[in-house]
C-alpha cells in the first residue's frame, strides 16, 4: 500500500492548490478526482460562463457600437462555435493543472475515492494510506422538490452548460450570482430571459442599492421577486407572487439555480461532524478529526472559488507550512460577471446595520468618471460605495456596479486587510483615466479634509 | 480688486483638483483658465485618446470575433461619429468639472493669467490678489528643429485629434506613452503605422522585457528602434538608424510626440527658480517663493495626470489643511491603453539594478490565467512581473502587460504604499476568475512557502 504525506479528494480550486502547494513544500501528495482536473469551477462553473459572457460581450460589441463609429451588417452569434471556444480554454486549463502537479510532483489518480477510515482512501480496488487527509469534494446543484423539476428541458447549470442550441424562452428559478450570470449571457445573445426569485431582491450578497440598479442595467429580463415557484410543465413554470397570486410564465428551457449543496455522500466511515452547509471546521479547516481537514464548498463556509484555494493554503499552513494561517472571511471579494459587472469585498451597509455598527459610507455615480463616460457614455448605470468605521475610520466595506468591477476589486481586499484608513486612501495614487479612481473619488465624498 | 485666499493659474487635472479641495475647506479661490476647463488630459490628452481607442477595440470585436462564435460582415469604422463621440464625452466632463467648481464656490475666470507679482495677477483688464498661488499651466509638445517639422501634415498629439479623416500612412516619431496609444488606435483601424524611436526601446518607463514583448503584439506597426529623425518632406520622414545608414519612410501624415516641456512662458515677475523640468518644487510644492506652488507638468516632476492631482492635494495640505503632506512618487502608477495594455507601479528591475538594490522577482505568463485565457487564447502575450526587496521582502513593484491592466494597477500602489511583504500578499483573496490574481500567482512564484 503506497503511503502519502497528504492525500486530497477532489481537484477543484481547494483540492489542486492544496496539492500544488503541500507538493511545492517536498510532501508526497496523492491527488484524486473522479471526473476532470479542475472540479467545477474549471468544467461546469467560473470559467465555462466567464468565456461565453466574453462571447456574448463581443456580439454586443460588434451589434450596438454605432454610436462609436463602428458599424456592421448580419452580426450574428453561432453557439456553437461559442461553446468550441469555451471548450478549448477548458482543454488548456485542464493540461496547465496536470502540468503543475507534475511540476510538483504530485500523483494523480482517476476515480472515485472510497473512504475507509481516517488514513487510509479505496480507489477501484487499490487502497492508499495517508497521514493527513484534505477534503475538498465540492457541491452539487440543489433541484428543489417541485413538481417538474426532472422533466428533460429542465436543466441546472451542469446542464445548460452542455445545451449546444438557444432556448427561445428560457426561465430562470433563483436570482442568485448563477442566475444572473446565465440571465445575462442569455439575455445578450437575444433570448427571452425570466428570472423568478423568492427574495425580495436578487443577489443577497450585494448591497441593496446595487442590486436594485443592476436588475434595471439588465434591460432584456423579466424579474419576478418575491415570487415562489409551485410547478414545471413541458410549456411554462407557475408561481405564486407575494400577493399570494397564481401566474405562469412561458418557457422550452428552465435553468433551476437555487443553491449548491456540500458532495458528502460517503463520508460515513470518518465520523465527521457536519451541519447544514457540510463538513464543519475550524477557522483553520481543520474537522473534529485533527487529521482531516476540509476546504471549499464541501465546508461550505465561503462557496467561491478563491475561498476555497485560500482555505487550501490555511489547511496546509497548518498541517506542514511554518506560518499556521486562519481563514479570515472579512475581506473575501466576490465578482458577478453579468453585464453590467459587479463586486464587492467586506461589509455592506445593511451587514452594518444589522450588527448595529457605526459607519461612515458615500456613494457614488461611475458616469462621473472620465474613462466610463469615455466607453460607457453618460446614460449607463454604475455605482461605487465605500464603507468605513465610524470610530478608526479604517476601510471596511467597498462595493461595486459597473465595467471593469470584477478586476478592480481585489485591491479593495488589500486596503481592508492592510487596515488602511480613510486618511491613507486618500493619500495614494490611482491611475487616471480609470473606473477604479471612483474608489478614490468615494472616500473623499465620505470626507474631503487633507 | 477681489482678494483672494488661492489663486489657481490651469484648469487641468492639477489646477481643478487645487480648486475644489480648497473650495471644499471653505477657502476663496479663484481658477484661471485660458481655454477649457479639464486642460490637456480631458481636452487633449487622457480623455480623448480613451475615448478613440474604446471605438477602436470595438472595431476589432465587431470585425475578429468568429473564434468567439460572433459573426458580422462590412464592419466599418467611421472617424468622424467616433470623433463625434469622443467631444460629447469631452463635453459631458468638461460641464462636470465646472458644476464642481460651483458646488465648491470656486470662482472661474476664463483668460490668460498675467503674472504681476506673487499677489497679484490680471486677466484682461481685471486685476486679483492672492494670499496664495497655485500654478499649474501644464506643458506643451515639445517640436524639435528638424527640417520639415513645421509642414502642414506634420501634427503634435493636438492636432492629430482634431483630424476628422484617417491618413494612409502614418509615422509616428517618438515611441513614448503618447506615440504607442496613437501607433495602436491608428493600427486597430485599420491605418499603416510606422514609429521611429531614436533610443534602443520603446516606453522607457516600463520593463525592458515587457516592451519588447508590447511592440511583439502591436502586430500591425513597424519599428525603427535607435533611429534618429534628419528631415521631413510632403511625401517622407528621412531617419538614420542605429548603424549610420540612411533610410526613408513615406507619410501623408507625422506625428511628432517626443516629449512635452513646461509652459512656464511669462513667469518671469514671479522671480522663480526653474531647471529643465520646469518650476523647481518641494516634496510640498512649495517653490522659492514660500507663498507660490507649483503642480503638474509645469514642474515636470511626473508628467502623469494623476500625479499632478495628487500635487494639488500635497499643495493644498500645505497651505490650508491640517495634515502638512508629501509627494511620494515611488507608488505612482502608470499606464498605457493600447492593444494590448500595459501598466506599472513601482521599482523596475533596471531601475534596481542600476541602483545596486539587492531584489526578489519572478515574472508569470497571462495565459496561465483562466480569464485571460477565456478571453485572449493561449496565443496572445502577457506577462506580470513583482519586484520585492530581498531583505525586507516588501513589494516594491508591479508590472503587468495584457488587458484590464490599467484597471488592475492601483492595487499595486496599495500594496507598495501599505509596505505590504510577500507573505502579506500570499494571504490576500483575490477574485477568480480575474487577471488581476496573476499579481498573487507571481507572488507565490518568488517564494512558496506557506
Amino acid at each position: 500500500m503506497t503511503r502519502y504525506d497528504l492525500i486530497v479528494v477532489g481537484a477543484g480550486p481547494g483540492g489542486y492548490i492544496a496539492a500544488e502547494r503541500a507538493g511545492a513544500l517536498g510532501k508526497k501528495v496523492l491527488l484524486i478526482e473522479k471526473d476532470h482536473m479542475g472540479g467545477v469551477c474549471t468544467n461546469k462553473g467560473c470559467i465555462p460562463t466567464k468565456s461565453l459572457l466574453n462571447s456574448a460581450k463581443h456580439y454586443l460589441h460588434a451589434k450596438e457600437s454605432a454610436r462609436f463609429g463602428v458599424h456592421a451588417e448580419g452580426v450574428s452569434f453561432d453557439i456553437r462555435e461559442a461553446h468550441a471556444w469555451k471548450t478549448e480554454t477548458i482543454e488548456t486549463l485542464r493540461s496547465g493543472i496536470s502540468f503543475l502537479m507534475k511540476n510538483n510532483k504530485v500523483d494523480v489518480v482517476a476515480g472515485t475515492a472510497q473512504f475507509i477510515d481516517p488514513h487510509h482512501v479505496k480507489v477501484g480496488e487499490t487502497e492508499y494510506e495517508g497521514d493527513y487527509l484534505i477534503l475538498a469534494m465540492g457541491s452539487s446543484p440543489v433541484v428543489p422538490p417541485i413538481a417538474g423539476a426532472t422533466l428533460p428541458h429542465v436543466l441546472t447549470s451542469d446542464g445548460i452548460l452542455e445545451m449546444k442550441t438557444l432556448p427561445k424562452k428560457l426561465v430562470i428559478v433563483g436570482g442568485g450570482v448563477i442566475g444572473i450570470e446565465f440571465a445575462s449571457f442569455y439575455s445578450m445573445v437575444g433570448v427571452d430571459v425570466t428570472v423568478i426569485e423568492m427574495m425580495p431582491e436578487i443577489l443577497p450578497m450585494m448591497d441593496a442599492e446595487f442590486a436594485t440598479l443592476m436588475r434595471r442595467e439588465m434591460k432584456g429580463v423579466s424579474f419576478n421577486l418575491g415570487c415562489k415557484v409551485i410547478g414545471i410543465t413541458e410549456k411554462d413554470v407557475r408561481f405564486t407572487t407575494a400577493k399570494g397570486d397564481e401566474k405562469s410564465v412561458e418557457a422550452d428551457t428552465v435553468l433551476l439555480s437555487i443553491g449548491r449543496r456540500a458532495n458528502i455522500a460517503g463520508i460515513e466511515p470518518l465520523h465527521l461532524e457536519t451541519d447544514r452547509q457540510g463538513i464543519v471546521v475550524d477557522e483553520r479547516m481543520k474537522t473534529n478529526i485533527p487529521t482531516i481537514y476540509a476546504i471549499g464548498d464541501v465546508n461550505g463556509r465561503s462557496q467561491l472559488a478563491h475561498s476555497a484555494s485560500r482555505m487550501a493554503e490555511v489547511a496546509v499552513s497548518n498541517i506542514f507550512g511554518t506560518t499556521h494561517q486562519r481563514m479570515r472571511y472579512q475581506a473575501v471579494p466576490w465578482a458577478v460577471y453579468g453585464n453590467p459587472e459587479a463586486a464587492g469585498c467586506g461589509l455592506t451597509e445593511q451587514a452594518a446595520a444589522a450588527e448595529g455598527r457605526k459607519i461612515l459610507t458615500a456613494t457614488t455615480q461611475m458616469r462621473a468618471n472620465g474613462r466610463f463616460l469615455a466607453e460607457q457614455g453618460k446614460r449607463a448605470g454604475g455605482l461605487v460605495k465605500v464603507i468605513a468605521d465610524a470610530q478608526t475610520h479604517a476601510i471596511l466595506g467597498v462595493h461595486m456596479l459597473g465595467t471593469y468591477s470584477s478586476e478592480i476589486i481585489w485591491g479593495a481586499s488589500a486596503l481592508i486587510e492592510a487596515e488602511l484608513r480613510i486618511k491613507d486612501v486618500k493619500e495614494l495614487i490611482f491611475p487616471h483615466p480609470s473606473v477604479a479612481e471612483l474608489i478614490r473619488d468615494t472616500v473623499f465624498a465620505i470626507d474631503h479634509t487633507l
